[in-house]
Order: C-alpha cells, then sequence, then structure tokens
C-alpha cells in the first residue's frame, strides 16, 4: 500500500452515537506515556507516566465510569502500569478494531457507547467504530483531524486527568473542542 | 461523589494566620518532582528531582527553618529521596489534612504557623487547614486558585530553591504573587 | 586543526543526484534520539527514542524503501533498538564517508540514490557524498546549513515518522523544505 | 548566615585577568548535566547528559585546551561520564575555591588563565577567584549576574560544544555575550 493512502483522511461513520459514554477506553503509548522510550544498554525498555493520571482514573472510579487499557504491542510496562492504576489492559491485538468489539461484548455495552482516546494512525481501526473519538494535543495530525475532541494535554502529561475533570463538558457537547 | 463537586472551589478559612512560618511541609510528587513517573519492564518506579532542591533545602537549614516531606502513597523513591536531602519523610496517609494535625502536634507548631507546598487534589484536606499555601506554577488549575502564592518553578524544577531564596519576599506579603 | 576550520561551512558536491531514493541511511544519536545519555550510578548508558519511529519505519518497509542505521560508536543501545525496529545498524566506524561507501557496494545502490539523515559535525563526511541529505529541526546550525530538507521534527521526536508521511514531497522537489 | 547573605550579589575582583583561556573546568550538575536527578526504588541515581558535549570535549582537545570537571559531591555518575569523556575529574571538594587553586597548581596555570563554567550558588567561591566567568542560559539568577559570559545553550544540552564552537569569540571579548 503506497504511503499516501495509508495516511489519508477517512470519512467518518455518522449517526449512530449515544450521548451516553458507558465506556472509555484508552491507547497506552503516547496516551498514557508522551510516546517516548527509554532503552537500556540490556534492551530493557522504560516508558514515562504521569501521577495525575492516576489521580484521573480515580475520579473516572468514583464517578462510575469502567476503563480499559488497550494495547497493540505485549510490553510489560503495559501490564505493571495497568496494575499500578487498577484498570483492565488488553494487550497483544493484531487490529485495534478487532479488539474494541471484543471489550464491548466483554462489557456489554454499544460501540456507540464507547469513547476511544488514541494518538497515531495504528489507532484508526478503533476510532472508525466507536461513538466518542479522543487525543492528546500532540496526536499524529490525521488523528487530530477525526477526532471529535483534541484534548488542551499532551499524551503522557495527564490526558485521563483532563477527561475527569472535564467530563461532563466534553460528552455533553457533540461539536469539537480545542 | 459526582466529579463536579469533588473538583469544586473550596471556600478557605479566614482569619487565624500567623505571620511566623514555623514549619515548611512539601508534597513530594509534583512539588519535588515533576510529576511523572518512569515505569521499567520489571514495574519498577522511577522519578525525576532536581539538585536545586538540594540547595534549597540547604539554605533553609541554614536558616533555621525545619522541613517535612508528606506524601499519601508509600513509594522506596520517596524514602530514597528525603533521606538524601536530610528532610523527614511522613508516608502511607490515608488523608492529607490528619497527617498534617498530627505533623503540627509532633513539632509543637501550630497549623496557622505551617506554610504547604502541594500541586494536586489529594493536597486539599492539607491546603484547608494550613496557615500558608503555596504551589508550583503547573499545579492544577483547582490549587493554583486557591494558593496564597504560585511559585515562578515547576514541579520539579526546583520549587524549594526558589522558596528558600525568596523566603522574606514570600511570607512578608499576605497577597498572591505571580 | 584548529576550530575555525572543523567548523566551518564546505561546499557541497553538486551535479550527481537521482531523483530516485534507493536507500535511506539514518545516524542514531540525535536523530533516532533527542541525542541526550541517561548515565547510572553503575555507567551503564541509556537513550530516549520515540514510538511514532516504529510506526515510521513500517510506513517505510511498506513503501518498499530500505532504511539502515549508522552509528560512529558501538553501543548496545544501538544494536537493541535496531532489532526492535527490525533495521540493520552499522556501528564501529572510523569515518561515517567510508561506511556510507561500503553500505552502498553492499546494498549495489549508487550514493546519489541515497538519503542520508545527520545532526551533527561527525555526519559531514557522510553528508558530503549522498544525494540527499536531510537533518532534524535542532541540528547542528553547521548540519542544518548544508541539509537539502530542515525536518520540522527534532531529534528523538519522531524524525523517521515525519520522512515516512512526507516521503513524496520531500523527494518530489530538490528545493530546501523548513 | 540569614538567607538574604547568602544569596546576595558579590562584587567581583577586577583587573588580573589573562587574554589566555590555559584551562577549562567545569561544574558537573546544571553544566554537563540538566541539574535534574533521576532516583530510582533502590535509592540509585541518574543524570542525563548530552552527546554534544562529547563532541565539544572532542573539540576543544583538537585545540589543545585542557578541560578538568570540578564537583562537589562524590558521585559515580561524575567518575563514570569523566571516564567516557576521557576528561579528569575532582570530586568530595568541601569548597569549590580551593579545589580551583589546586586544580591551577596541579596543572601549573594562574587562576587568571582559567574559565570556569558553574551553573548555582555552590560555584561562587569558585567564580569569584578565576579569570572568566560562564554559565549555562538556565543558570541560577545570582550566578547569571556575575557571568561574563551567559551562554546560549542551557545545562545539559550542549554547553561544551557551544564554548568549543564559539571559543575564539567568546574569549577575544572581554564583555558579556547573550
Amino acid at each position: 500500500m503506497p504511503l499516501s493512502d495509508m495516511t489519508k483522511r477517512q470519512t467518518l461513520p455518522k449517526g449512530r452515537r449515544s450521548s451516553v459514554v458507558a465506556l472509555m477506553v484508552f491507547d497506552f503509548d503516547g496516551v498514557l506515556t508522551d510516546n517516548r522510550v527509554w532503552v537500556t544498554q540490556d534492551g530493557a525498555e522504560t516508558v514515562c507516566c504521569n501521577r495525575a493520571d492516576g489521580l484521573g482514573f480515580s475520579l473516572l472510579r468514583a464517578a462510575g465510569i469502567p476503563c480499559v487499557i488497550l494495547s497493540t504491542e505485549t510490553n510489560p510496562v503495559v501490564t505493571h502500569r495497568a496494575k499500578k492504576l487498577g484498570i483492565p489492559a488488553v494487550q497483544s491485538v493484531a487490529d485495534k478494531g478487532e479488539a474494541m468489539r471484543k471489550i464491548c461484548r466483554d462489557h456489554g455495552v454499544d460501540l456507540a457507547q464507547v469513547a476511544f482516546v488514541g494518538n497515531d494512525l495504528n489507532d484508526l481501526p478503533a476510532f472508525r467504530i466507536v461513538g466518542r473519538r479522543l487525543c492528546p494535543r500532540d496526536a499524529a495530525p490525521e488523528v487530530r483531524r477525526l477526532c471529535d475532541h483534541v484534548l488542551r494535554t499532551r499524551g503522557g502529561a495527564g490526558v485521563v486527568r483532563e477527561i475527569a475533570v472535564r467530563f461532563k463538558q466534553l460528552f455533553r457537547s457533540r461539536r469539537r473542542s480545542y
């Protein structure tokens, strides 16, 4: 597939979108992290998260909003961070769209009731099928263009916290917010 | 509790505030660090501090101002950093307000004589009962709004050093400084 | 050699430049990283890469563009990162110009068909002999001055991803882009 | 000593300053690093250096300028980084002024021929006795005020490289450069 096709803007499905957000799904790298990875001499990887998101997940939990972390790659750092946050993580998925459908079946919620937060091209299959699309301020341009909400926060700088605090504002209006 | 209630502005207690600061209490994450946490493949956590704060604590010590680090979570990095700085650390506290009262009893100082530096929502119970409230420049908006002094420095960029150097200026005036 | 000679602007070879890019060669430090190195108490080195470049290499691979990483110093972090990315790495080279000639011979491509991405003075010998010169936005001034394309991205912030997405645009025009 | 005295501006010694720089002395934290320190769960410290400074020291070596790293604290990271750079390191010094005198005796150079690069209050005793004073752009205000040259580079972002490339310009003029 030529590069121009892989990155061109997709048309979005219209219509079937619930006003209720019954499930929040978060990409890991670039959303809960700043998309960077530290590589040691032993080849071990370290990523950079934010305490603000720990608080953000506590607020969402207190408000009764179920959350899931969705990551393509299998990575122990995702497992460890998810465990610390107390949020279930779905990893090792070939296609995020398929994984998203399975998550919805498992949680008994409709795709239209899901809000997904992603940051790059490999999130497009998931973005295309959910009801609400959000991304960090520094997401890839192709992602920023199709999202309902471009958040004020950069990846790894407290994306979850911003969503938790602005929850009503973000999901009341269907228009883009910047 | 709905999100809107958890983050809404609290009214501050008026009146009983000493012009003497007899004790400085510092939150750890977001104050002595930039609120970020590096997560390794083994799940170990690393935080980022600043040499400038080591110098800041030396200046405060030379000026005879007792200091305490107060952190909700029990974390070995807090223990290690506090030991290196030579500052006592109080950890594993369910509520920072209660912990603050105990610290004051232990030090024999009045809450009105305490200056507390925090950065996020979980610091609110402590902020509500102390005489002086300070926060880094990049603290949560809810915290910035209620603080007497929003410092010029971001968390982890030398907050303690700024306070040490500006000590007289900060605690002479009761008005906000930016 | 006096400092003034080591850093002064070189004249570029004109003429023999192919409109086809048959091979992309990437410097490591300052291109795939932000040029920083973390040093532990044990003397181990850690560098900071970006997930966006993993995606960038996938796009280049899908588009059929062969890629090579070229690094003067022998460093296990380069080996580990290159393996994770699935890109061959050439290390331990005394002179990057000589190494570049050998890489071209091994790949059976003409130097005029090579695009090289570097960031500092030690990349000059390689820059002088290839068809296309690119550098991150924060490359050394001496490098920025001689490059055909100064990318929009800083080193370690997704240089490969930018090249992959802008591939046609970058290599269609022979003029500088900023 | 009250805080106000410890940080107030010192008057500088005039006169005896050589136009020849026979020795460059570099503070470590805040000059060769960004003054930050990463603390692991085990209490181990990691600092962040820059590859550009490796190149900078190579340029200074090629130009025949001897260099020394001077650090108050004894820290294995200083030892390891200095070894990698091939630069001698003087550590564990109670007073940087005294240490500076000893370094000059050992190298057989006059204090007036030394250029020192520091960033914070504990560098003042050394700054007061050397011929040339330089600091990174983000040095403490008290240091910036007394330096002959405030560099364009922040600590850990390539301070040595800037000095190497601008060597003649920096040490020809006696006026401040910004």
